[in-house]
């Protein structure tokens, strides 16, 4: 039994923060206290270093196609960039092919991260897509059950993945009843069809009108409508990406009428306005994702919203694509951009630095909003997501003084532009440790086989166990 | 060139009450005063009574297919018993079938009119159905200015009327911009083909669940996304028969956000609840309408907003069949009972009595609701809905102290129940003209040809200018 | 018996408008028509012209004590000014003094207008500052009946007019239970009073310090306590001069809870920022009045708000101080320059040119603004505010087409300065019939003695009866 | 140095659940972890038992003059009924009287702690009375460095504890400023001493017109008012005792609206209603309190509230008078009854069993609304309301499966009635450790001199440090 000894960071969770020391053996959490001389294979001195769970980002789109492509990075280049960015979680997309049963979409999915294998451990989200199958529902009731307790529904994209109300509330039904959660992409894809026909047939081409033809009232009703559906069949929702104060009102109305609703925003949400769109020489193909990067309000808004506990987590949804010849496809329609950008390793900086370090939320709550809130929500709590006793060993050690620039020349991703070209933080990952193991070393990936397991999850509201052997 | 004074009477339009007199000369409204002594054809002597400006309905459904039967009453039933009640000119619902050019639509509709002659004036508004038709955005952007500035787009109905949101604000977009108005009738079908399909798995079969399976969230969410979607492209929005508390308050938001939005009530709404549908022996069949009838606290709000200003109108949303052998086609399957009720007599009486004799609103306000709002929402005023010189002289002698029973036995619909059976109420209406010619007398028809004539209306926010030769 | 033949005009009510000729017998209207010949005294020829009812308004304050001064324009010069601008009736504020009996004041105020006899008719409302007093509450009770239905309260003005929540609620309890009407100027004066002491102490002696210490979450807040307060004991509610859009929501929020709550605004607040307050030289003292003036999109929301039926009327606020020698008595210390704004005279013609004109609203609802809901709203109408037998014969002629620049060196106030100085409106008042007299000919005022007279107006919810002699 | 060793419990912090042992020595945390068998002074067997952090109740009053009496609890009987409550901590309120010095006022209640010396921790809140005196507001600035970071303003009660808006804006100032929170409890004094007045005058004198003159609107107003005022100036604000869904509503309003707001229910808000209060022969006067007992339409969104993280705390409000001898000066005159009731003991049994036991919601959020949140909102944490290595060894040793019976007869309170009289409740505590010295053993208290300490509390949003010596 291989034993880890951490000494003298500061030990952060979502709770608090203390000066300790942990000791890890067979890859999870044994000891958490002070002053711990015991003895150990390794020790690792974190001493100035903040000691933080693992990262979960429950919003990767890794080796998906979409828009006529494939997202570049697949669960190998994917899952170590995110490494590097100290997350030791992801749960990924798995999306439906019309006429395909569900179970085989899992199985193409598990198949792409065989084939590929992850650097950290990886769960499923399921994107429903046609529900018209024989069996269909059957197997959507079972998936909580089979480690699989969240559904995507795309209210946007229409005539591709968008589904229509009667479907949504029928998964919803389903899910609600037998342990799922529903996660929404909240546009109204109807709305945009018009209002992309417009812009294009008016010559608007360009990557700026992107956001012109997704206005923030297409994402606030998109949001509202979702959230009322979800309570008409006593389903728990999550609203991915939030981009916009009026969504985000929508978000609020919700839950004050006693909604199970809960929501997301996105680092790019946070760090690009629709000004990017706008930047010359198609350079503004780069900021094509959806929702679209909104206006400097909108961002306080969301940082508000963050600190304020309206809003619950901060995923990457990163789904990249190459500038130089994946975003080019729509160099003369921007419709024809494939919607998405990078930012799985990102996220932790960027937060500590423009959220912490600049003072608008503490340590705890960064750590809630990136680890121990995802974890919680998507059935991976109490193993992943925290620092205690039993827990899966995915730590983080954080150096708080470390200088970083961000760029594409370094980052991990197989993506070659980067949304944060240039930005200069303060903190970085040093160590990352997967149940006990080291991942990431000095901010570089350690050498050697990939670790990442495939996870079953826990129904929604349910605690996914410790492993076996544990502690207690 | 005819002329008739009225003595006497209060005359009472939707701004106040006085005393007064009135001369109508060649179908129109001559002289407003006191005291007139001008010679006369005829004279009517109005001491006692009311004079109102005739009652607009503009949400009435004659001759129209639905769900594999036809309504009962003809353009010329029907609109004697309009007249009977005070109502001088109807709107009434040309739909479109799929695939059929609107205009063809119109043509069938004027056709129904012309083989039945209606005794009192009627416009028409276009429910649209199918806009995927070569042409069909065009013609929808000259409708306005061909007299039909009024279109219908339906949320619920799903596999029949409804259509989606592509297609709505399609639809919004270019009425918005050529004059036009759009009506919805806001109910997520979607969500209710499930809650249906549901109930009738569990066996719930008879005309109670048509309330259980269209609960007032599902009213609620579609008239919020109406709004929205209208307000997207800046097309003004009027919201048919709001039944509840829930969709009430929606309207109220998107009033209180600056949309442009308005919306009606029906007497169904005020006076019948989900109680009657639960009568024994399939009465309950007789109080399947859409929505449906909700509860005393929605009837108070009702009340409540139709004083307060909230409620723009009160309308019959006369749908009439008959209960021995239309709405007996649900009999084992309430989703299989055509939905509609009757009311195009009532509306007047029964306002007068709940409304005003209860001290619920005054009279002009009740003027107001059934007869001004109309006319100027639906491009009739000043023409229709008041009292002024020029204005044609549909006028209705209204007499506040005569008592009646409402009875199917004595209404003069084709329809063989009344949703408002064994009703008294103090105050009916004595004598109706239409543009100057007597056509109810003594609360009975006048005996000769109807004499009603197919209008055409003005754009929205226009003024229906008085006919030629007229005093101004 | 005199008579006036006014031919050829647009007849414009709040109705609607036609062409049309109006017959004055008697001061009061008589007949309504087209076509009319009858012989009169005098004839009025309108062609291009618009008729309207002459403006009422409820809102100003002649020869009142204030800061240690009085306003500038007594009974006599201030409605000179009034019926220039096509106002033939207004409703002054009487103030109570602190021990004063109710009568008392009353008593004064129209010792006021005998004194300087004024040029139109003339109502008081009763600014309520001490209930303290034995049979107080009973003289309350019974204003209604005698002709003074409306209650004034301030919210602000810690000190001197300011009443506390007990004296709101027990005022507002009386008043509802009495046909009264309870208005209040809502702002939150305590909290004010502690913002204007920071500010000092900081130094901030200037104008502009007006502003930033009543921002609008001052107003909203009293807004919205007004708004519970009143609804708590059933008392009809109006708020005076709403400046911005965080006060307005808390209108419309009352609203949609069904309270009885209605809300003016004033020009001062379509047209002036708070960039005003901040001009040169102590010009921005001119700007001191209370609300302060605010920011372009509150500019906005309340015209949108006017357009849209979420403001029930425009007044003046007319509180004139002169620049020279009243205004600066705060030169030194914003805090004590007099509250207040001259404007009695503009109101019309600035929301013709910039309401009408500029396509934000239609002339029947400009008459609505100005005339017919303040008639309502404060126990005049329909002896006021519309053109209808039997009504007041007070009446504008106003040419759309004349063309006017507002100045202090020709407006009729005695006030130094405008503060729409230079601004060039197209539409201009032409003549002005008081009772049938005519009071202003071609824009200026007929010699001759003033003869408005001191109005008894009804209860609130009640009509103002016609006079004696009336047509019905 | 001390030792004790907990083995075998389920170790409960509002992050999650685990099964673990707990080394405490020093009176604090040692270690946590699986498997611990270091050697140990005692060791307390905790299978079958969840170990929580010991309650923490920041809403009490001990010997507090009110109402011409005296709340019967002293500091000594007061807190051995928390001890055996399981509360470790409470924080009290000291009142300011009427031209008191704040340190004085402290200096008093202190002195009463030293007199019947606590037998759990004690801090102080400040209740400000009175800001008219030399040097109150530096005082009042310094005060969160000194210990006492919360201050309590009263808008209720007119003429003893109310304070005017200004005073409230000018307090809120300087704790926003100075590391302070401000308590406010939210009733509006004003209305409510209108509406007792008529109650008496109508000879309603009995306890259940206690609820029919404080309506929710008057806690709502208030509500909004207080958040309203505090964000004007940058103050962060708790509401007390929240009763109904109006207060509620405007708590989540003034959280979406972006400002810093929490709040508090107690348990007699989620177990009696206003028909309590109508109980015959004068029993009602022990459900006297305020805000007075609701609906169960308020339990329930109280309830739910709770749950959905809408309320962020539940305290006690223990505020004992004796049923015999001092609520029985109000036999005749409902407003002379002492407000208050006692709840110090029955908080951690009663919300385990109702609402995690009735599923409500979970084990970690009870502790989150008894012990954590308080601890962080009252600057107490991460010393107090965790388990974590350092912490102070507040510990409750608690058993699930106990049943109990609450009543005034074995309750250790002095006050001779229980709200709660014979409630069965399923779980209970059996064992409590104060800095790891036990207190509570099988549910009584341990004999011998009481040992809690006088805290000093940190400033708002600061934690407070472990103590010296500790392990980190």
């Amino acid at each position: 039994m291989t034993t880890t000894l951490i000494q003298g960071g500061l030990i952060v969770t979502s709770q608090g923060e203390a000066h300790g020391d942990l000791l890890v053996a067979d890859g999870r959490i044994a000891l958490v206290g002070g002053g711990l001389d015991e003895a150990a294979d390794t020790v690792i001195h974190a001493e100035g270093c903040y000691v933080l769970p693992g990262a979960v980002d429950p919003h990767t789109h890794l080796e998906m196609p979409f828009g006529g492509t494939t997202t570049i990075d697949d669960f190998t280049s994917g899952t170590v960039a995110a490494a590097c960015g100290g997350t030791t979680t992801i749960v990924d997309f798995c999306l439906q092919e019309p006429g395909q049963a569900l179970g085989e979409a899992l199985v193409r999915w598990r198949e792409k991260a065989h084939r590929c294998p992850p650097a950290v451990d990886v769960g499923f989200h399921l994107g429903i897509v046609d529900l018209d199958l024989d069996g269909a529902l059957d197997e959507l009731a079972r998936l909580p059950q089979e480690g699989v307790p969240s559904l995507k529904l795309f209210m946007a994209y229409k005539g591709a993945l968008m589904v229509d109300d009667e479907t949504m509330v029928r998964a919803m039904r389903v899910a609600g009843a037998n342990g799922g959660l529903a996660m929404v992409h909240a546009e109204n894809g109807g709305a945009i069809a018009v209002l992309i026909e417009e812009a294009l047939g008016r010559g608007e081409t360009e990557p700026r009108y992107h956001a012109t033809t997704r206005p923030p009232a297409t994402e606030a009703e998109a949001t509202g409508r979702a959230i009322e559906l979800a309570a008409l069949v006593d389903c728990p929702l999550y609203v991915v990406h939030v981009s916009c104060e009026e969504a985000l009102a929508e978000v609020d109305a919700g839950r004050a009428a006693g909604h199970q609703v809960w929501a997301e925003t996105c680092p790019q949400y946070l760090f690009t306005t629709a000004e990017d769109l706008a930047r010359p020489g198609f350079e503004g193909g780069k900021y094509v994702f959806t929702p679209p990067p909104r206006t400097p309000a909108d961002q306080e808004a969301l940082w508000g919203a963050l600190a304020g506990g309206r809003l619950d987590a901060v995923t990457s949804d990163h789904c990249p694509f190459r500038w130089a010849d994946q975003k080019t496809l729509g160099e003369d329609d921007f419709s024809k951009i494939p919607n998405g950008g990078p930012g799985i390793e990102e996220r932790l900086a960027l937060l500590h630095h423009f959220g912490v370090g600049a003072g608008r939320f503490s340590l705890p709550r960064l750590v809630e909003l990136v680890s121990t809130g995802p974890a919680r929500m998507f059935g991976l709590h109490p193993r992943k997501g925290t620092i205690a006793p039993g827990a899966d060993a995915d730590l983080v050690v954080f150096d708080p003084a470390r200088r970083h620039t961000i760029s594409a020349a370094t980052h991990h991703s197989r993506v070659d532009y980067s949304l944060y070209e240039g930005f200069e933080v303060v903190g970085a990952v040093r160590d990352v440790l997967l149940r006990g193991n080291p991942i990431v070393r000095d901010g570089e990936p350690v050498e050697g086989p990939p670790g990442g397991e495939l996870l079953s999850r826990a129904p929604f509201g349910s605690s996914l166990p410790i492993r076996d052997g544990g502690a207690a």
